[in-house]
């Protein structure tokens, strides 16, 4: 097991009847959907969020089973975030993700185009199934946020003006909406009351945070190997996230570098050695230590329990990904 | 007025308050989406999907005035509509569409895959905060089946094998799912009996499949000039459709030559003449006129109006666009 799936141990088992159940959600539509689908499913991603929402399940019917609707929130949330994947990858370009070729590359982006909207199709589908306009609502709010955080990073490359509240607005709208909505959602389900419900969101959002920043302090601090992409890639594309925005306040020299989009030699090279000369990288692990603990604090709330203790591992876990 | 137009007079009203509303509803998330949606929403699109569902919530709310509801769900329908022709336009590399040049073309297809991805998103959101679980499903089937549909087209090129069921189910998909699911949710809204409902459901079913097979006709008997882009083009494309499917009944040598998917010099012209030559685009007319007799039986469970009449009247126009 990997760290990450240890941390999962009270839902393993759910864990692998939603990889079983994914495969037959996405069905036989078509031969090359059903080929992306196995490619992208069959892929051993870390299910971070389908995990969540189980844990969240398990945590909030302490007494009861699981049922089959915690299930297929699960499902649906793995789908919706696998469809953003899909179409970034189109957006980005991208040939690798996480060192698995994208479908894009594997097939052409005619198929990545159609792969997402399918998949994000089939999620709308199965959540209107779900017969509960406060959950159908929750979640449409996440599609509506992927594309509006997705606009706003794919259209704001190299603009050094941005605000660190930008950025978190922004990376909320792409990475925490769907972990926090889910998270909420998978509360109404289990008839939580408002209030759990609200604590709930906010285990998600700050969760949600702490792990894209996290993810923005590796891109400068990994290897390309453990990457699974070119270390700095970001940067290089103008997505400029928490260290480098943190850094532009004690080096101005940097902005230049970033405003003329890295166009002279070495530019890029020397802006990576400003960031790393600044506190930009502590600035932001700082940040996300921020988040993660409001993160355990607001799932506490809930009553002792195994699947309560994994929710508040995840948090530690995000921040031990730095080290 | 353009001859669709003047048709819908009984909702011109209805469709000028459409058209401001959908500007105001993509909202300036961020400039570049909001010209994507002004260049989308501007370009004067004949808007026949949001006319029938403005025209049926007129036909069934005969004693009182439509609901914001109804308007909601006429400008959602507009919007999943729009959100699959951008997607189309970038799977189909297509430059123009109606003399207009396409968002990929206009931006790129980054802005394309985006500015789709987030009307999709936003018809889903504003379909969930329509309260009505009923409407929320009908809907998100049809985002399902233009996916659906999408793929069955865009992956079976060059197949002379699929049979005109086939292609019925694919144009069902592709384009009527979106106005018999429409139809029939707007009766929902307008709490008319489920039969009634069934009968919208296949009044718009049976128009859909008319118009799409009128489009497929003209594809071989337009000029260039009137389609806005070149005649012949599904073809070329390899997107074989009802002309040709019962041409290649009469015509085997038309298999060989598209079967080498028009790799000779000649072979595409040849081809077209073929089909002139058989009785493919009179059985396609043929074919689309059944369909628009039966669209036109199940509208008449109405009681009689003038938007009523405006809904017969759109099946007569389909068919008169061949003439």
């Amino acid at each position: 097991m990997t760290p990450a799936t240890s941390l999962f141990y009270p839902v393993e088992a759910d864990l692998q009847i939603l990889a079983d159940n994914l495969k037959q959600l996405v069905g036989n539509r078509h031969p090359i959907l059903y080929a992306a689908a196995e490619h992208l499913f069959g892929a051993g991603g870390k299910r971070i969020r389908p995990a969540i929402v189980l844990l969240i399940s398990r945590a909030t019917m302490l007494d009861k089973d699981i049922t089959p609707r915690h299930r297929r929130l699960a499902e649906i949330t793995e789908l919706i975030h696998t469809a953003s994947l899909v179409h970034d990858d189109v957006i980005d370009e991208s040939a690798m993700r996480r060192g698995v070729a994208t479908v894009n590359s594997l097939f052409n982006n005619k198929v990545a185009v159609l792969a997402g909207d399918f998949f994000f199709a089939q999620a709308s589908w199965y959540l209107a199934n779900l017969d509960n306009l406060e959950v159908v609502k929750l979640l449409s709010e996440v599609i509506m946020d992927y594309a509006v955080g997705e606009t706003q990073q794919a259209l704001n490359h190299f603009h050094t003006s941005i605000s660190i509240e930008t950025y978190l607005k922004k990376s909320y709208y792409k990475s925490a909406s769907i972990i926090a909505n889910s998270s909420k959602a998978t509360g109404v389900l289990s008839e939580v009351s408002p209030e759990i419900a609200e604590h709930l969101y906010n285990y998600g959002r700050h969760l949600g945070l702490a792990f894209q920043i996290v993810d923005d302090i590796l891109d400068f601090t990994s290897s390309t190997d453990t990457l699974g992409k070119p270390a700095g890639s970001d940067l290089k594309s103008g997505n400029l996230t928490a260290p480098v925005l943190f850094a532009l306040e004690e080096k101005p020299y940097l902005e230049v570098l970033i405003e003329r989009e890295f166009n002279q030699q070495g530019d890029l090279e020397q802006a990576m050695a400003l960031i790393h000369d600044s506190q930009g990288i502590q600035r932001a692990r700082d940040l996300a230590a921020h988040h993660a603990k409001l993160a355990v604090e607001h799932i506490t709330v809930l009553p002792p329990s195994e699947s309560r203790q994994a929710l508040i591992n995840m948090a530690d876990y995000v921040l031990s990904r730095l080290y």
